[in-house]
């Protein structure tokens, strides 16, 4: 258990006047307690209560250790919602996890309609946003592992070599550097593909000469995320290429450079579209300019033109912009960047520059 | 779009009442509309309606191709959940998937105070449960597959192995195999660590003489799911170990036996718990009997002592009688079974008796 982790949270609860609140999200869980358990469909939620007594419940098939929380052990023949509905004070507004299922939260609600239910993960969230030293430590070598693997995949491509081949690669030498696995499913897209920002590598895509190679790639290390991509180009570069992956990295590096404590997240997003959108390419970027990361990919939290929220020292998120042309191709330029008490810090460190590989 | 499926689902919807549904698992949408979307965090749902007019809610960054559906697509800026509440008919209880997180039903619900918001999702989850003809080929083939590396594994354990490494194999077994991956993570325990129905494999724990080896795999084939389960024995097997084991098998087979349609699922259950509490190893094995499986390893249905509904022709699931003795050794054999119009078909034929390797 993370005494101090649970305290910032329930300062965050007292400030939304939330008493009790559910969270189910394991990474929470684990964020919390220290105890992990991949519970599948079942229902697995530790009831933080502002009077300290908090209550886990665990079903029969999940193997930890003894907590010092209450623990209410169920089976699957059990009626587990209910055993929730008699710890819960139904006169109180209850705090639910965002990710906590309908199925749970509906069979609740019908159990205790006189209960109010209301959004309260932003308690455990909004801690969850703000790094400490052992969390920034994991995710700077999770960076660092990262710039070396996608310094090794621009040298492994080749003639012939196809999207999932590279892919492949990329996820090998994760598992060579100790890695427990990717952050998310790695993204090799070579030339028209690279449009498609989700593109999930094809074995039938074969490079071809003046293509560009989108990779975004990410690794888990000890529990903790990394997160980059880079464009580079197969063989050669034409201008109009060139030119829109220099507007991207200088939309990139025009948002890197305000973040600082205090500024807004929709002014950092504003830097970089107003690079993009001046150049007359806004109808091609039409999405958030980062996303917050730490135990997942994406945590909660974003750098969005609609986020008047503040960058605060020890939070962590990414800078991707790009610009993304159905049938032709897409250029994204992506950095992990680390707030500091009086600047930002880079969690990569792989040159942004276009760069033409196998000349 | 697969018709046939859609209006599978809205005659379900009719028999509750209901003229309106969010679904929002990806595989149920995939299984309606033929289409693929990681939504990761973003909204992504399909608003089925009684008179047709079916809306789908898109974010901009899903690539997807036209559909015969109303499209809302929505950036991440833009008010989405407003645009749900703008399509739906507050007068009429709306359906919602039971995997709808609580970001979005909670936001849903304080916008529609007045709309009755019904878990809805067993309109989807009960067709899905009775393959059709394409799927039982897909889910034949993934267990063919899942026999083919079983044996392969078992011929490959061999003194000084790591449970670490024998998941590996299995794991690049079923790559080479040309599947896309694994249905779970590939569960290899031995001795003590079998009593963890969970166990990851430990790249510590070495293979000792004596030991249970318990296998629990399954691979992804074209979308399709395969789950088995066996326990070997390395270099040999003490009596008691060789009893349980019998006993297991025992009450595998005799729940297997009596699989037909119109079987009630907590009948199938009872066969099994009372074999295993007969011999007065109740105590030992708490769970369910077994799991529907379909686009994923688990899908809503279970075969457990609380669930009265009946086996259908063209169901598919687990049969997994175990038992866990903690800091001893675990015993589990589980199948994949299919029922047919007069009986069942099992879909795994790796033999089940107790097997002593590397003698």
């Amino acid at each position: 258990m993370n005494n101090n982790r649970i305290e910032r949270v329930l300062a965050k609860m007292e400030e939304k006047n939330l008493t009790q609140m559910i969270v189910c999200d394991p990474m929470s869980i684990r964020y919390l307690t220290g105890i992990w358990v991949q519970p599948f469909e079942r229902l697995y939620a530790l009831l933080l209560k502002a009077d300290g007594k908090h209550t886990f419940f665990l079903n029969h098939l999940f193997y930890i250790p003894k907590t010092p929380f209450i623990e209410v052990w169920y089976s699957d023949m059990d009626d587990y919602v209910g055993m929730i509905a008699d710890a819960v004070d139904p006169e109180k507004p209850l705090g639910i996890d965002k990710e906590w299922p309908a199925k749970f939260l509906i069979s609740l609600q019908e159990r205790l309609p006189q209960m109010k239910t209301v959004l309260g993960s932003d308690c455990v969230d909004d801690c969850r946003a703000v790094k400490d030293a052992e969390e920034i430590e994991l995710m700077t070598e999770a960076s660092r592992i990262n710039d070396v693997v996608i310094e090794r995949a621009a040298a492994y491509v080749h003639d012939g070599i196809t999207e999932k081949e590279l892919a492949d690669f990329i996820d090998a030498e994760y598992k060579k550097m100790g890695c427990s696995g990717n952050s998310f499913d790695t993204i090799v897209s070579f030339g028209p593909n690279a449009a498609d920002q989700h593109h999930e590598p094809d074995s039938n895509a074969v490079l071809q000469d003046g293509q560009c190679v989108l990779i975004d790639m990410g690794c888990v290390w000890k529990n903790y995320c990394s997160d980059m991509t880079r464009t580079y180009y197969w063989k050669s570069v034409d201008d109009e290429q060139k030119k829109i992956h220099d507007l991207v990295r200088e939309a990139n590096e025009a948002a890197e450079a305000i973040i600082k404590p205090g500024v807004r997240f929709c002014d950092i997003d504003a830097e970089a579209r107003k690079v993009i959108n001046g150049a007359g390419y806004g109808e091609y970027w039409k999405i958030r300019l980062g996303h917050f990361i730490g135990q997942v990919d994406h945590e909660k939290g974003d750098v969005s033109p609609t986020n008047t929220a503040v960058a605060e020292p020890g939070m962590i998120f990414s800078i991707e912009p790009g610009i993304y042309i159905p049938d032709k191709y897409g250029v994204r330029i992506e950095d992990l960047v680390l707030v500091t008490e009086d600047g930002y810090q880079l969690l990569n460190h792989v040159d942004k520059k276009w760069k033409v590989l196998g000349e």
